[in-house]
Formats: structure tokens, C-alpha cells, sequence
């Protein structure tokens, strides 16, 4: 086991940590980040983990939106993932919207992407078995948020493990990957030609089916990439006809940066302390 | 006037903008960031300033603090210089901790820093003036906070302007520049060898003066600078001396990082908030 704590942060009373380890799965040296509440009544934990956008690490989440605070005062642990496989080895490609860094937290099947794009499976089974393990008096209770790109990895990944997760939010997220230029472009090179695969990976199409976790949204108006990459008609409209639990909010004036994540995170974090019971 | 606006980005209900200005005072280019706050009731607003410590830039505190819920909760502006004078132009030095992002928040005397490097009098005088250009309904009260090389100059800019600023806090501020590593070689390259011209920059000398502002001081016991460059004897010694009103607090395994920021800056608020009443 290669995991390797590299740095260590008191933070609202709990700690900041940072690791590196080398991931079976994909084939290279990872790192991410992961907030541990101070606990100490050495209560049961729950863990949320937070799903980055294009072009992010997992540093810009624990640097830039505050979520700390909350995470400490509900005592709840927070798991921040990088957004794909790294290395000078690793498949990339020079936009910011394809490659390292843009991931699309889905399981590649085309070449050069296959051999190390799977961070589906990365969060859902290798990271997942770590964090459990360095999480004391883990409750068992996880749930997923996320923003933009992280924000459809959130649902996805959430939707197709809907046993395991208690609830689902996402800031300003890609809700129709088919459909839109950032998600037609990921899926197509990832994916290859065939809709029909697609359809495992595209939160408006695992909306159809029944039984999924609660599900919050926010969307700021004034939102850089709204609705161009981010149109939320068709994701409705099948949530509504297959009677799924999603409140979509608009934020007014509100665009895609931190600040507006900042902004409502503590809406999102009540949801989920709700749900995380 | 060549006061640009380049960012406006809503944050917490009120907006968290960036400009950008001709100084005549530092002849360079300069950007700031300014937080206002949504004011609904069209109260007077008071303002608060932030300085920031070595290689920052209006950036960080900006984007690691959280800030801007605080500054909402409270209804107080609050203004963020950059560290130093910019640009090509500008004298520099390799060191993180000399010339560009190293400004010390002084006027020097020196050659080649002369011309440039007036950042006391930049804050003092021609952005104090834009800064209340800016804030609808101000109120006229001011305070001063500051972390590191920015606790050193908000006790320097507060103290030189004791009737003017109503309190002054800092995290991890250089308390003895006369005496530590980071300001002994500040000083003698932008001041000169004379110490004696040292003093008109040192809090520590600076409180033996009575009236000043109340301060308070939150000082991490893991900070990786401290005691070296953040010794705090020879202040507390002289503030005890001529009965200043400090308040210095130590911060059980926090660092020096916006983390450690992050988490005590609601006491820091409410402290600023009671004398700007």
C-alpha cells in the first residue's frame, strides 16, 4: 500500500489532510484531499465526498469554498478526489476540456484514454475503500456533491449506486452531457460513436429509473457556461415524468466560480446533514 | 482617473469586485479587490482593510478566507490591496521576501525602492481615497487587519493613524521587524542602516506611544515561522509597559496558512465589528 499523507492542517478544529498514492486502477500516482471532523464525542461519521470541475485539483474545493466550517460544525467527513488520472505517461490533450483535469468521472472505453480513464471506477471502488479506511468511526453514510463537471460525476456516480448514496447535490452541473458541446465532446472521444453507451453515463437518462436519492441543485443566472453547457429542460422534464425527488434552484446574479459555491454551500450542506441522519 | 473595473462576482448577497488604477503615488499599475456588501437597508457602512502578508496578491485573501460571509453577516466593506508596486518597470529581487510581493507596507528611502515602493503612503492617502469613492452610504469608521507581513502593516498603518482607525487586529503578524529575520533585511534594504529610521516602522516601538487603537492578536503555536520571524516579547513587553490595550491569543496546532485564517477570522469580525459600531 503506497498511500502517503503529505500534508496535515488544523482547520476549524478538525484537519486538512492531503495524500498520494498510486492507484491499481488507474495507473498512476494520485492525490487527493480528505477533511476529518474533530469528533470528539467519537460519534459516527458520516462522509460526503465533493466531485471538482474542469481544469481543478483537489484544491480548489478545500481552498476556496469555505466548506470547513460546515464540515466540522455537522461532523461530517469530506473527500475531495482529483478530477482524472495524471502523469507525464497519461493520455492528455491540450484544452482545458479534455484530458487531465477533465476526466468526466466515467469509465473510458477508447483508445489512448482506456488504459488509465477510469475514474467511475477509481471513486466507486479504489478511493472509496480508502477513505473508509481513514475515516475512524465512519457511520457507513455517504452522499455526493459536485460542481460543473463534478457536479454531473456527482450524479452519475450517485445514481448508479443509489443503494449506497443518501442524497445528491450539485453546483451548476452538466445535466445532459448527450446533448451538450462539453459533454458531446468528452463522450464521444472517450465513449466512441455509439449513443447507446452513453447512455450509463448521462445523468438524464438515469433520472428514468426509479428509486433514486433525493437531489438538490442551484444554478447561478448569471453563469458563464448557462445554459450553453448546462441546460437543465431535458433533465427535468424526465425527473418530473419518472417522479424523481429534484429541487432546482436558480441563484440570481450568481455566476460559476467559487464565490457562488461558497454562497450556498451551506444550503447544500443542511440538505445533505438531512439525508445523512 | 484611471480607476478600471475588471471583475464584479456576487458573493453572499453582495458583490466582490477587482480593479485595476493608474497610482501616481507608486507610478505603476495597481490592483485591489473590494468587497461590498449588499446593504438592503442603506445604512452607513463602515470599512474594513486587509493587508496581506509576503508573495500575496489581492487574490488570496479574496479567495481562501470566506471572508465575504462575514463582511455580509456584518454589513461592512471591506478593502484588499495588492502587497507592493508592479510591473516591469519596478525594482525587483529574486527573494520571495524582498521587492515585488514584499512591500513591507513602509515609504522607502533607499535606491532602487525609492521611487516605487511608498506602500503605507498608497494606503494611507491615494487608496483611502478611492476606497471611500466606492462605498455607497460610508460611514466614515475604519479598521485595519492583516495577516504576517500584513499583521505587521496593519499595526504600522493603524497605529501612524491612531485617530482614524477605531482597531487593528492580525494573524501571525511580524511584531519586531527591527529585530527578526524578514524585517532586518526589509529595513536595511529599503530604509537604510540608520536604525533610528527604523522605529517610524516597528510596532514595537510604535506602541510605546499612548492612544492607540485596541488590538487583537491570534498567533498559531504550529506556525512554521513562528518564533523566528513572529516573535511576540518584545511587543507584549512594551505594550505592557504603556498600558495598550492587546489582546494576544495563542492558537493550539494551527499553522500559518489561510487555513488558520479561515478559522478564527469570525472572532477577528466580531472584534472589529463592536469598535466600528
Amino acid at each position: 500500500m503506497s498511500l502517503k499523507l503529505i500534508e496535515k492542517r488544523r482547520s476549524f478544529g478538525g484537519e486538512q489532510c492531503k495524500y498520494t498514492h498510486y492507484s491499481e486502477l488507474l495507473q498512476c500516482e494520485m492525490t487527493f484531499s480528505i477533511y476529518l471532523p474533530s469528533n470528539k464525542e467519537k460519534k459516527p461519521i458520516p462522509l460526503i465526498w465533493w466531485l471538482s470541475g474542469l481544469t481543478c485539483t483537489d484544491d480548489n474545493f478545500s481552498q476556496k469554498s469555505g466548506f470547513q466550517r460546515l464540515a466540522e460544525e455537522y461532523q461530517v467527513a469530506v473527500m475531495i478526489p482529483d478530477t482524472s488520472p495524471r502523469g507525464e505517461h497519461v493520455a492528455d490533450d491540450e484544452a482545458y476540456d479534455l484530458g487531465q483535469g477533465a476526466g468526466f468521472y466515467l469509465n473510458a472505453t477508447q483508445e489512448p484514454w482506456a488504459k488509465h480513464y477510469k475514474m467511475y471506477s477509481y471513486i466507486a471502488e479504489e478511493l472509496s475503500a480508502i477513505a473508509k479506511s481513514l475515516i475512524p468511526h465512519f457511520s457507513g453514510k455517504e452522499s455526493m456533491m459536485g460542481h460543473s463537471m463534478g457536479g454531473h460525476g456527482a450524479l452519475v456516480v450517485g445514481m448508479k449506486n443509489k443503494e449506497r448514496f443518501r442524497a445528491i447535490s450539485a453546483f451548476a452541473p452538466i445535466l445532459s452531457p448527450s446533448k451538450i458541446p462539453w459533454g458531446l465532446k468528452a463522450f464521444s472521444t472517450y465513449l466512441g460513436d455509439d449513443k447507446e453507451a452513453w447512455k450509463a453515463w448521462d445523468a438524464s437518462e438515469l433520472i428514468k429509473e426509479a428509486g433514486m436519492p433525493p437531489i438538490l441543485i442551484t444554478q447561478g443566472t448569471e453563469d458563464e457556461f448557462y445554459p450553453k453547457h448546462l441546460d437543465e429542460t431535458y433533465f427535468l422534464k424526465n425527473a418530473q415524468e419518472n417522479n424523481a425527488v429534484v429541487q432546482y434552484e436558480k441563484a440570481e446574479g450568481y455566476d460559476h466560480s467559487y464565490f457562488f459555491i461558497a454562497t450556498f454551500l451551506e444550503e447544500h450542506f443542511a440538505f445533505h446533514k438531512n439525508h445523512l441522519r
